[in-house]
């Protein structure tokens, strides 16, 4: 075996507490090369007669990639301490594999070179909010979604949807427009709304701040902010507002204290000044987001900054009873502010979800002491490249999505923050070349994975755009210039989510696929129910096969019709571009 | 080349923030499979028409064990942003490893499958204090060193070494004998004292916390402590404590409430108890340390108990001033805990050292939030098998240490507690089988390594003793009984390294020996000066040999004595079990 790919270090994503006596352990090997895994484990102080008492427990491979198979395993540990091993055979050999290397024999004289996972203290352990995954989001760029009052719209407003979206128009989209439509939204299923930023800013983005504790007079006022949050809670929606701590705008009032009185400013040590003068000319001479000179980086390790800053994240929760905070360019931030700011928020609101804007690996964000989750855009590009671009195959798609599914916590994966596209990216129609076929399978994929799926306003209707600002059109309103089809479709989806247990709380598998122009095949599974998904990305009809017991119930949960079975198979014809889910009851299991 | 076996991911010990605008970084390839390494790396934001702006720079090995190189670059990041990747050769192929897989090319398009170092943030580096490298220890068990003060020896104290070290005698070692030796110790070259615990308990180890907030009365009183401290730090000796969290004795008064009132006592909640009535037998039906009914394990996420033990902890250093706290089976202890220790103490006394007990693998605890440094056994146990019980040769020894010290931060190996024993280990003689040349050896690491080492008490005059309570017999102060050459030699060392920079300053470099049989070779280097250690672990004499420039200045430093080069080579004559310590200098470089 090849003992330089077989990897494991307690803590992280590979040995992790999920519930008060439940451990979750990974073990990396290399692709096909070990046959058998066996977690070897046992509570450090149990001995007998001189010698550890130990148990012995299969693993299962849970995932795969195109170099490793990632062996798991679920643990009851009711003395919350553990030190264990792994005993690891490719049908000739046995390794033993430790925290201090490899052995041929278990060893019970001295069990100082296992692993170790100390205890088990519950406050530790990374907790998510439960309703998360049950949530259907809908993203608002609050400009372009509806126009509810005239009277609030900005001084240079242009008449809705009569211009192509620029840099630096306005729409009027406001707060009373979406609490107008909240209708549609519920009709659509929709039971969260994620905001981006709506506190005053400069820009039609609102992701440059002029101040943090005041509504853009152009949504509306704290009034019907709150009005807003009410009408979506008396639904059942929850609403997530978008925090942009890393920088603030350059007409935010500190900054302007800085450009005023340079050196004298009382909030000099709220940036990072390079020099004085400070001059907000390009390239500046203060820390920026990139090198955007109206967006000043923030000194959140000043103790005044991260006062203020904590106090407004805690204001909108006590004042408005939001229940996310979305955290902008999350990563650049100290990681000492978000360990705040989650005891502080969690404080107030112990199930308040915190979503971190990271594209990037996140791990060192997810480990249960900062954020819930982060954007999933792994899987937004993953299944844009395989879907949409056709640039990946079956096999590549298969084993992006399983390094990036072991690489983190069971606990973050169930509130992954899952979408095909945002404000940030081209919709996802334009990137499937308006291919429909396209944007059904992605959101197959979206409202069938592990996590909590976003739509971005106006997908559902076949809206289009590329790159930001393009993707930022207003929304559209007449039913004849949207989509029914789709719009019926994501709505239809939707109530299957919400309807079927599997689809929020069902264990993930990803099944390997055997050759590349294989059917994306995963599975998610919940007590006695398992639902298959098979994604058909190519042009030609395949046929879709799985071994049923005669006990079993097969249904197909898309189109709402019994499936015959023969000689315990299941056949299934899958049309080109298209998917089919079958859901197989076992009641007798 | 094998792609399994190459590793990194950023932050944790591959990719961390050394100072505010260096970031050191790691890479792990397959032993002998790479030839060259080139970190690839830029700003994220740093592009030139429509083309990313990317530097190269070579990396080096920094350390192997048996699978693996490590390689290793120290940056500047003046923008303290940083996207990278790998590019990775063998003579013929060149491999561009990524977050997202391995690539042919650089790709300057399109950045975001690149590693991520999104911004150094000072508040997050890990800090140490800088003392701690030029500090050695002396471990003292409190009941064991001096009897300064007849009259608070405890009732059944028995004469000073008139039995052998047992689970229940006492023998009146307290503070004012601590006190009247402080002249052994600066003589000896000490310049800190680790005192295992010293508050009112049970047992003669003191383990078994009765009051956190008194001394015990054999010791001596507040005042005498007060006393000791201010007179360590005349002398500049830094004074630790040991704090014992992770469960109190059965006398603690919190305890014996929950025992006398059970349901109704208001400290229940202080405990993880299974049920009532709660009883003080074995086993125990409360959660403990190990299955020791006598050390009920402390619910330190019980807010009122967590406020209880930071108030201890900062006692302690507001009306003492200690240095240091040593935290007893810290890794069973919630990480919750560790974290707003570490900013209560560091708010007191930013310069506190925070030394864990952990045997195992700690990681999760020196990523800069929770503990400086931990006790460092792996480098004790795997230098007793090398050189006390010969059960490995020197490359496996060069492995394990290489191994260990790649697993962790540069800022934490430099704080690492260095020993050779403690009160929970036989001694090194006695582990050595008395032979004082392997003690030699045993201390040439020791005092040599990077980390700050430790002496316990009565191991410098060839005091013996096997597993605990054995190892913990009365100190022997007759000079007759004194192995008083072992005694000058441990001097002369501490003076060494006391005194030449490179011993607690220089960057370790272990040279891998080419055959089991070679001498174990490590290399300290500061500014212009290296130090070369060479230990023969072996009962014949061998020959070392030195490429020397003709600038060079070659001196052994133990010996104190110019060497001299032939032909740009230093040959040595290295005596059987023993060590030569040679100090090149290039003035011109």
């Amino acid at each position: 075996m090849l003992k330089e790919a077989i990897h494991h270090r307690p803590k992280g994503n590979f040995a992790y507490a999920y519930k008060e006596e439940t451990l979750h352990i990974r073990l990396k090997t290399k692709k096909k090369d070990a046959k058998n895994v066996n977690l070897i484990y046992g509570d450090p102080y149990d001995w007998k007669k001189k010698k550890w008492t130990y148990k012995k427990k299969p693993m299962t491979v849970a995932a795969s990639d195109d170099l490793f198979d990632y062996w798991f395993i679920e643990l009851d540990v009711p003395t919350r301490r553990l030190r264990y091993g792994f005993e690891i055979g490719d049908g000739n050999d046995t390794l033993i594999y430790t925290e201090k290397g490899f052995y041929s024999q278990i060893e019970r004289d001295d069990i100082s070179y296992y692993f170790c996972f100390p205890f088990i203290n519950p406050i530790d352990i990374f907790k998510v909010p439960e309703w998360v995954k049950e949530t259907v989001w809908y993203q608002i760029f609050p400009d372009r979604f509806a126009n509810g009052n005239k009277k609030n719209d900005p001084e240079k407003v242009l008449p809705w949807a009569s211009e192509a979206p620029a840099l630096n128009n306005f729409f009027g989209g406001d707060f009373e427009g979406i609490i107008k439509n909240l209708d549609y939204l519920t009709d659509l299923g929709i039971n969260g709304i994620y905001l981006t930023p709506i506190f005053k800013a400069y820009s039609n983005h609102k992701y440059d701040t002029i101040d943090y504790m005041e509504i853009d007079p152009q949504f509306g006022d704290k009034e019907t902010f709150k009005k807003l949050v009410d009408a979506c809670h008396q639904r059942g929606i929850r609403v997530m507002l978008d925090a942009v701590f890393n920088h603030s705008g350059l007409y935010f009032g500190p900054f302007q204290d800085v450009l005023k009185n340079q050196e004298k400013s009382k909030y000099k040590d709220w940036f990072h000044l390079h020099e004085f003068p400070v001059k907000d000319v390009y390239p500046p001479n203060y820390d920026t987001f990139g090198y955007v000179e109206s967006m000043p980086k923030l000194n959140t390790e000043n103790p005044e900054v991260r006062s203020y800053f904590l106090d407004v994240a805690a204001y909108w929760i006590e004042e408005f009873d939001i229940d996310g905070w979305r955290l902008d360019v999350a990563n650049e931030v100290d990681h000492s502010f978000w360990k705040a700011f989650r005891k502080r928020v969690k404080s107030i609101k112990p199930d308040l979800y915190i979503l971190g804007e990271i594209w990037h690996d996140a791990l060192p964000w997810l480990e249960g002491d900062q954020f819930d989750a982060v954007m999933n855009y792994p899987l937004t590009l993953a299944g844009l490249d395989y879907i949409a671009k056709e640039k990946i195959d079956t096999i590549q798609f298969a084993n992006q999505l399983s390094k990036s599914y072991a690489s983190y916590t069971e606990n973050s994966n169930e509130a992954a923050f899952n979408l095909l596209g945002s404000h940030d990216t081209p919709r996802v129609l334009t990137e499937c070349d308006e291919d429909i076929k396209k944007v059904r399978l992605l959101y197959t994929l979206l409202f069938s994975f592990p996590g909590t799926p976003c739509v971005y306003y106006g997908d559902e209707i076949g809206m289009t755009g590329g790159e930001d600002p393009e993707c930022r059109k207003c929304m559209v309103w007449d039913e004849e210039d949207q989509n029914t089809v789709l719009k019926n479709f994501v709505k239809q989806f939707i109530h299957l989510r919400l309807t079927e247990e599997a689809f929020t709380k069902g264990k993930l598998s990803i099944i390997e696929p055997d050759k590349e122009n294989d059917c994306f095949h995963f599975v998610r599974t919940f007590k006695d129910t398992t639902v298959h998904f098979f994604l058909n990305v190519s042009n030609h009809q395949k046929k879709v096969s799985l071994d049923c017991d005669s006990a079993d119930h097969a249904f197909d949960l898309w189109n709402q019709k019994e499936l015959k079975t023969k000689e315990k198979k299941l056949n299934v014809e899958l049309p080109a571009n298209d998917f089919v889910i079958i859901k197989q009851s076992n009641s007798s299991k």
